[in-house]
């Protein structure tokens, strides 16, 4: 017994500290036994259950498949089914309408090409990265309804009905689950994209506020603000996602209906090129490539005022975004930096090395 | 009619490229037909769908929803689908089972209890990045049989006979779509993960190749290899899931089942690492930080000899990681660029940045 047991007691600690990490995560999985139960009183109650007949079981799968973890992803997934199973359905008793012309086996071959090529062409569609961006998943519905239905004319005279009730069990599913996670401790994606560019400008700039003081050989005690710009270097894929997610979200709080997503992807991208410049002052921290300690003390004092003073023009550009407010005395550490970075170059005109510092500075003047 | 027209012309340019760019989208476009296709004689062939009778639906359903561009993803999603839906409909049994033991009223409780409780600890097991990677798909599809036949089993007793035709109809649509998907014009993900890394290798060693010559005033007509490199920055993301894509794939002309993965996203992090510091160097391409010209053309020579021989040294790595042949003059390459550097080196003792350039051999020696 004392593998298994220990195994589920590591499984157990892991599940904890999933739930510690972002406690939405167990609101979430409430939210989504909630909205389950909420779609299945469909079966118990006898006149709604009347109405819908077995095609109710479609309001219970719409519930498990379209139930995500913000609200941006779940209205967008919601309105991608609902649109797409009402063009599907339309497509569909159009094509079953013209195929009844042609006899009962002409019927089956005419169904089979429409179906053939409307797949064909759809699936290619998706390929489209504009479409693939925004109706990925609209377009994958819109296929299943239109074959479903299309296929089904073979055995089941009455189409439109089916196609009708199919749609009406959908938009069920889609207004239960909307409401339950729009109701119910809504998670924003668009307020996560925002705290993850504020924190990434903040994390680039707590390693240049302690990168002086590191590089001239006052190591502090706490090190892990070296390590945490490396997080930002892979960041573009999620937060183009997540841009494209917020997109779906309706106004809420500060966030307003046309709210300028795209502005975050260039910050983003700025932040990233930053990053990749932290990357290389961090490697002069390696002992291996460390230059000779002959370095004369005021060249040294400039220097640590260069990085002190970016890092904390960063970090305040980064408290910027979070409170949404904008914080003047950004520009005074720029400038203070700039005056250390000028009085270093009249200090040593050969050196090239150290303007990889001046160029961090764009970035932040860009915000 | 002129602007739609003209926005139509501009549709089936954007088509074409696409089906250009890479024309295995057109033969898939043309499979998802066929799948479909495949699937659906089981509603025209009377034998076929007296066994099923409606449930058939599921296996167009399957069919639609499983099949995907490479055949690691197909098979990865049927495998998800077949054991959550052999799971689920085993656990409803069980379940509904037990329900009936409490009554008509006391039934419909115990149910919802039970899909209340299962769908919540299934969604937060989602958040398990280790499931999330191999079966996310999986445990939804659980979630979803559950729901449907536990919900379900109050309107109709016999749901084992349900279960069954529910796992036989989508064990038939996996089939058909497995099928169709390796038959005819696979697309390996496996092999275009090690095409990729392999291509990525090649960018970076065409950018040191060329870049000696830009440094040093010697512009090439064809500038686009400066910047090949910076997709490599941005590739982990889609390695990764590429790998993990490519675990479900059997094996295949020259890449056997249990082919090591993993280290294709090592040679991948160790690339995107180069690419950040071929990032460095390019800047130094920008005309406003260009150093003074007051080089001795000796040191000029090194460089140039530095920058090349790497280029060469990663262009045949990434040759030799395409043929899976090793090719020794690699190491030859390597040699030559050491050689150069340390020439480097005694001839200016101060310059701490050049060395920039030896970190690069590191990734080369690595394949």
């Amino acid at each position: 017994f004392g593998l298994p047991a220990k195994s589920l007691m590591e499984l157990a600690k892991e599940a904890k500290k999933l739930g510690q990490d972002d406690p939405r995560r167990i609101v979430h999985s409430l939210k989504a036994g909630l909205a389950l139960i909420l779609v299945s009183l469909f079966y118990y109650i006898d006149p709604l259950y009347s109405t819908f007949g077995d095609n109710t079981t479609w309001a219970v799968m719409t519930a498990v498949v379209i139930f995500e973890f913000s609200v941006g992803a779940t209205l967008g997934k919601s309105v991608n089914r609902m649109i797409a199973t009402l063009g599907g359905g339309a497509l569909s008793i159009g094509v079953c309408r013209l195929a009844t012309v042609f006899g009962n086996t002409g019927k089956a071959i005419v169904i089979d090409i429409f179906v053939f090529a409307i797949a064909a062409m759809v699936t290619f569609a998706r390929f489209f990265p504009k479409l693939k961006a925004r109706c990925d998943y609209g377009l994958m519905i819109f296929i299943l309804t239109f074959s479903l239905i299309s296929v089904s004319s073979y055995r089941d005279d009455n189409i439109a009905k089916m196609a009708l009730e199919r749609l009406s069990t959908i938009v069920v599913g889609c207004c239960a689950t909307i409401l339950v996670s729009i109701c119910i401790c809504p998670v924003w994606i668009g307020e996560d994209l925002h705290k993850l560019v504020a924190l990434n400008i903040e994390k680039l700039g707590k390693f240049l506020e302690g990168f002086g003081g590191e590089y001239f050989g006052l190591p502090s005690s706490d090190r892990s603000f070296l390590q945490g710009y490396r997080s930002v270097l892979n960041s573009q894929s999620s937060e183009e996602n997540m841009a494209n997610l917020a997109k779906w979200e309706p106004g809420h709080g500060r966030f307003r209906f046309f709210h300028p997503w795209k502005q975050y992807l260039t910050i983003g991208s700025l932040t990233r090129q930053c990053a990749i410049k932290i990357d290389v002052l961090n490697n002069y921290l390696n002992p291996q490539i460390q230059t000779s300690s002959e370095i004369p003390s005021e060249v040294k004092e400039q220097c640590k005022t260069i990085s002190l003073e970016c890092g904390k023009a960063l970090k305040e550009s980064s408290a910027s975004i979070r409170t949404m407010i904008r914080i003047d005395t950004v520009h005074l550490h720029i400038g203070k930096s700039k005056t250390a970075a000028e009085n270093l170059k009249s200090l040593f005109k050969t050196g090239v090395w150290k303007e990889a510092d001046l160029l961090e500075i764009a970035p932040a003047t860009a915000v």
